[in-house]
């Protein structure tokens, strides 16, 4: 396998929400607004797919719907991450390959669980790493949170790293997140290319101290969250704790009261999509909580909250 | 909404596995074998589609598929009932729909979950079981079961039945079952219609003591099952001990040892179906443990261990 | 039971530390200078042996020793709230009646749990409170945390409040705190004597909006949370906010990298206590997070940095 | 360091039940009542404060005397393994120094957990056995069971032997505990002194097969389980298989219907102790649940029915 020889990826790779109609369709030209705005939001790349997409409220004709709109309407213009994770290898595999043929960059995946009980031992998620890497031949991120319930110790993780060559991303957002991306930079060396945080960027400033190189936030507000990454990469450590500092009381809010909804929220407010409907049993948010959440958007103003307008 | 009036079901109705071939696709041919060996086994119905079917090892092609070839091929033999659960309500609903029309006569539901954290809260849950009474109209089961990590009070299941009435069987497959079967029928009086247990059978005498009139076990051993509850409904409870006895070091084995592994070995060790492959990452029973279930199913000699030959 | 009739507790009741000497036993000396400290720092009241004090690193008669101290330290000049949760009903008893015999304002108790699996039923948990009522005759407080891994829906919060009309303050530190606290209220009206919350005020501004009475952070900082709570109450939310915005980069170290240590070390390089020593298996910060912690606390010069110097 | 060189504890190693009075005291009389009805049932050893002893339900006191009582009492009769679990190291290590300075043989100890969220890394957990090891200087079994809510995998139970030579010992009372027992034989080889299983003795069977040379039931029937290790042990698995097929509906009915409540049922039953008696919020069995437990237990007529009678 030759393994990729060009720069890794790194900086600020949001994630893009799934719009919904009011009666719950997928919004394809609403999705397709999403991404355009996060284009003109500067960001690196763009994941699809994940937790915060609402994948886990996707049919699999609809997530394949949506990879072949965000491909084609990305074009090119900056790298998609895809998020492939299934508990089943084989159809993990199936999406995967799919991903990578419709020109993903990289493919984001879980460890494999299921429910509350069902998980694989370290033997069968090297495995299940291994077969993904040998079907797709993109690199890999290994997302480490606490969704899947398996506990991914530093050592696993270099060791998955070791063993599965395309296994070079990680995105650790699991409760000390800057201690565990220290640890993991420092047992990988080399084989650690590209250090992430997530988890809409709530621990961005202590983790790009602990040596992240890139952080996958929400595509509420990347826009105002790349000064702090620009400004850290420069040298400029108190310019970026001041841009952080700036936007945390936004960050927070959407970490802690909203999760996904505040993007859907926002990007309603500010016309780049018709509505903020989550799927059921998601709700959206109380009224008060929107409240609280725009009133915090505003101080603010991201590209988000006026981009459609 | 017109409730059925017609004799609740009750008896044995086990779950149908889902036969692989070694390079992984459904066996449709063998699934079929299954049915056929599933009715010889004299099944009151047949549930298809569970758990111990390899659901979350599925896509959602594969489940319309099997979904047809199942009621296809059953045609009216036995009642079927299908397993529809997901965490979106909306695709729990597009399931529940589909197998109504195909002819299913029940539908067995998890609460909604996704993962180690993704649950809904009680209202939620209502509205999940209500939307898919809604639109399937025939009768509900709810899945107790530790895999879906939601703590449905006996109270709640009341509430449940009372507030969604196609919600009338109740598969109780958690940690004191008989204790749980008991407080249900006693706390919930007419609107409980079908007190099951499940796991394999391997509280059956206890759960029919407390009052189940149903149970869902394995495709293993049904036809040796099925005297435990004649004997027990017909008032000879020490006939239905000695016959519950009789079996239970192999559904000891088979729930401790095996889980669903242990049925497909059995059948294709009788020639029901070619092989006993899983889905990675499941992997099939170490040789030695094999060997111990084979031993034990020989002792007992249920139909699933000669069907074939 | 006469019920109190004073006035509700409300306003910043932090969390004292546990103090350790670097051998590792209780720094008896230095607990005393940690009271003084909060004291010093404006606090309305004191919680101790909480989970941020290590209360699940102390023997018994640790904890007896450090109710004891505390009392007769503090000697009524805040009033103090002791945590008694045990598993066990009858200990939980014995210590609550302890706490109150010696002077303790209130209780915190959290709902019976131990390890990954023992959990009570909802009666039970009623029971649990009741008993701790009838010993202790004080008002009580429902710590409602994920580490309890008991799911308390607002519908029994308010239940436990009518059936035990001590339990009257209700401690909310689980995801999507301001909108429970929000349904809290709406449901419980004027059972509901003290909606606080916790987890380092880490959601303070959205709780105060949700109508939060009363915030148990830890003693890092309460000199200045208070001023959010001051501003907030008196109608100023816009200087309530930006005080917030201030202390949140240091909340939001403390939360998500550091956990209870962080008091410890903002304490011991302020002079208040020897030595940051933790209890195993918890350990010290790593240097690095220590420095970044020091940095941020620096920066809004808490009276914890410098009290003892 | 000294390795024991005598012959390692292999058999019947029962847990005694921990007798309360119907006020809720500890019933020291009852208490050595039970240990010379297990030295009357052939035991090889006893096994105290474990969790089927309630000992999550016990004061430090209460652990203190029942050590010092049980530790007199059994006089050198037979070996005792005393459980000093807790998730503070020095707490555990307190503790195990005890156990051995009152005369235990062997110490069992759970990794590190508390609550729902609390645990320690694998680095935390070797520290934590080798701190107990270095301090009490007596062989070490460890429990591996799902109420610590820890994963060990059987590489890492491997890697705990070598690095502290005195864990000896490994009660597997987890999911599949045949194929990790085998597992764990396979790659341990030497260090593995004796590998046991637990959880009522539901697995027994399986185990031996697997390899185990020990089993650590309660004390409902070890009379009746010695036959199952004597047959197994001397080649006759006929025998021991019938053997175990003769007390499983027994052990089944204790181990889904019961749990720690069986024994104390059957032993008030037997004479044995004077009530069944559990700590809330344990409740004792239901007036159904406790016929269906004696009507089984008369059938096979264990010692402790009749032990006092």
């Amino acid at each position: 396998m030759t393994l990729p020889t060009s720069k890794p990826h790194a900086g600020v790779f949001p994630i893009a929400p799934t719009p919904f109609t009011e009666p719950g369709e997928i919004d394809v030209d609403g999705q397709r607004r999403v991404l355009d705005c996060m284009i003109d939001q500067g960001v690196d790349g763009i994941c699809i797919l994940a937790n915060y997409s609402e994948q886990f409220l996707l049919t699999d004709a609809e997530r394949s719907t949506l990879l072949d709109v965000c491909m084609a309407h990305v074009a090119g213009r900056v790298p998609v991450i895809a998020t492939t994770s299934h508990f089943s290898t084989r159809i993990a595999v199936d999406r995967s390959r799919a991903a990578a043929r419709a020109g993903a960059a990289m493919l984001m995946v879980m460890p494999p669980y299921h429910g509350a009980t069902l998980r694989a031992e370290e033997k069968g998620i090297v495995e299940h790493y291994a077969a993904i890497a040998d079907a797709a031949r993109i690199p890999i991120m290994i997302q480490d949170a606490p969704l899947s319930g398996v506990n991914l110790s530093v050592a696993f993780l270099v060791r998955l790293a070791r063993e599965v060559p395309l296994v070079r991303y990680f995105k650790i957002e699991v409760p000390g997140a800057a201690a565990k991306l220290r640890g993991l930079i420092d047992a990988g060396g080399e084989t650690i290319a590209g250090p992430f945080d997530g988890e809409e960027a709530i621990t961005l400033m202590a983790d790009l101290d602990a040596g992240a190189t890139g952080t996958m936030p929400s595509a509420l507000l990347p826009d105002l969250i790349r000064p702090v990454l620009d400004h850290h990469r420069a040298g400029r450590r108190v310019d970026a704790a001041a841009a952080y500092a700036r936007v945390l009381p936004l960050i927070n809010f959407e970490n802690r009261q909203c999760g996904l909804r505040a993007t859907k929220t926002v990007m309603a407010e500010g016309g780049v999509i018709a509505t903020d409907a989550v799927r059921h049993p998601l709700e959206r948010l109380h009224p008060a909580t929107k409240a609280g959440l725009l009133e915090l958007a505003r101080e603010i103003a991201p590209l988000a909250l006026r981009w459609g307008k």
